[in-house]
């Protein structure tokens, strides 16, 4: 297969790569970093709508599959500049490659399950959705005092939702997404987590035993973005080692 | 691998054969009628919880997966029968089987799309899970009034529920289990569903084109029984062609 992938660099989207090349698939990847392993690179500024714009220009497809993997962590002061990465990075990609994929192509993004609250906070996610664009984040994160904590919970909400909302669009094009929800995964930007979430990360993790590897998290994604999952669509799904789980019948009484 | 699965004969479960006998596993059948191209059968009653007991106590194990597929579709005043096996039928074969599984064994039931209000629901489906066996469910089943219709789903219910309620204690064990959620398939009990559901089959149908072939959601059974799934654990995993993500962006306005 062809792919095409954001954020293969590092962590997840390195793993992503290294499991499609080791399956024989052609992959192009976009990343402001050099990925190793991969067909072709084009460097890009994945908070730059312009900078996608350009790059994506540069490739022909078809693309079986695209693979919307680029995100930031959250860290001091990044906000704003998290929510276009997150959400209108990703979104501005997936639009720009849309008339680039094949028929039967398959859509996979990286969500998390920081945003497993989108259906509580869906009138927020909504609001940022609806923002014309970037430029238009810096109000809208000040009025609604979104720390960075907040603002990658949001953007994974959104990603969840927007995965969502292709459906229907996506199946008269005999296409479809999904996205993938992981928890703490061992990346470089555990750590980052690790700050932001303070004891609420430590519980989830000592519960169970270990953090993800990114191989486990990219063997989802690798069959996500394949023929053999083509009847599942506009789905997210978890993959945590079973933490949402148990916090789940933590919450429901489920002993 | 070695695999046992519950309701083999037909439909997915017939699938699910084919595909893991083609991926060169072996695979052992629970089932009344006798499955195709099975390397064991063993003839069972799935609604008698002694022949449960007598046909699981035939195998030795270990098994790398166990498959809990078996089930009943709402019929005629089958409210009792279809809890007595989707439900006490698939727990007793789980809790059978559970010691004969090897470490890091992978579970994977086959619950529905007519489960996704079990949230809703949790009440009921506690009280069900709740009874000392199935001899207690003709007064269950009066006393909530529940048709055979709504038994279905109170039955998936119960297996998203139960699959949830096992991810702690597999855990401890190096194990795991998750459930899938079809919606139309095309198996010998569709028509058993169209007639149980009428215009919302019909509608859900048209919407994404065709139903479900077997095959599709074989293949999302035989990812989960593998080890390239081994971090996603608890889940349960809608594969319907997209009704459910479409039903959800109706329902919550996400145009």
């Amino acid at each position: 297969m062809q792919i095409a992938l954001t954020g293969a660099a590092s962590g997840i989207g390195a793993a992503t790569v290294g499991r499609l090349k080791a399956a024989g698939h052609h992959v192009t990847a976009f990343d402001i970093a050099e990925p190793a392993g991969v067909d072709r690179w084009l460097p890009v500024d994945l908070s730059d709508m312009d900078a996608i714009a350009d790059a994506t220009a540069q490739v022909a497809g078809p693309f079986d599959a695209l693979i919307l993997n680029a995100g930031l962590p959250p860290r001091a002061d990044n906000a704003v500049e998290l929510l276009t990465v997150n959400v209108f990075g990703l979104m501005a990609a997936a639009r720009a490659l849309e008339p680039k994929l094949a028929p039967g192509a398959s859509i996979v993004a990286t969500a998390s399950r920081a945003g497993e609250h989108w259906r509580q906070n869906l009138p927020q996610v909504k609001a940022l959705m609806g923002l014309t664009g970037p430029a238009a984040l810096p109000d809208f994160v000040a009025a609604n005092q979104i720390d960075p904590l907040r603002a990658y919970c949001l953007s994974k909400e959104a990603v969840v939702v927007w995965t969502l909302r292709q459906t229907e669009r996506l199946l008269a094009k005999n296409m479809r997404a999904n996205c993938v929800s992981p928890s703490a995964v061992d990346t470089p930007i555990l750590g980052d987590f690790k700050a932001a979430l303070g004891e609420r990360a430590a519980h989830s993790l000592a519960r169970v035993g270990r953090a993800g590897q990114p191989d486990e998290i990219a063997a989802l994604i690798a069959f996500l973005a394949g023929p053999e999952s083509g009847w599942v669509r506009g789905q997210n799904v978890t993959v945590d080692g079973g933490m949402t789980a148990m916090a789940l019948c933590d919450e429901l009484g489920l002993g």
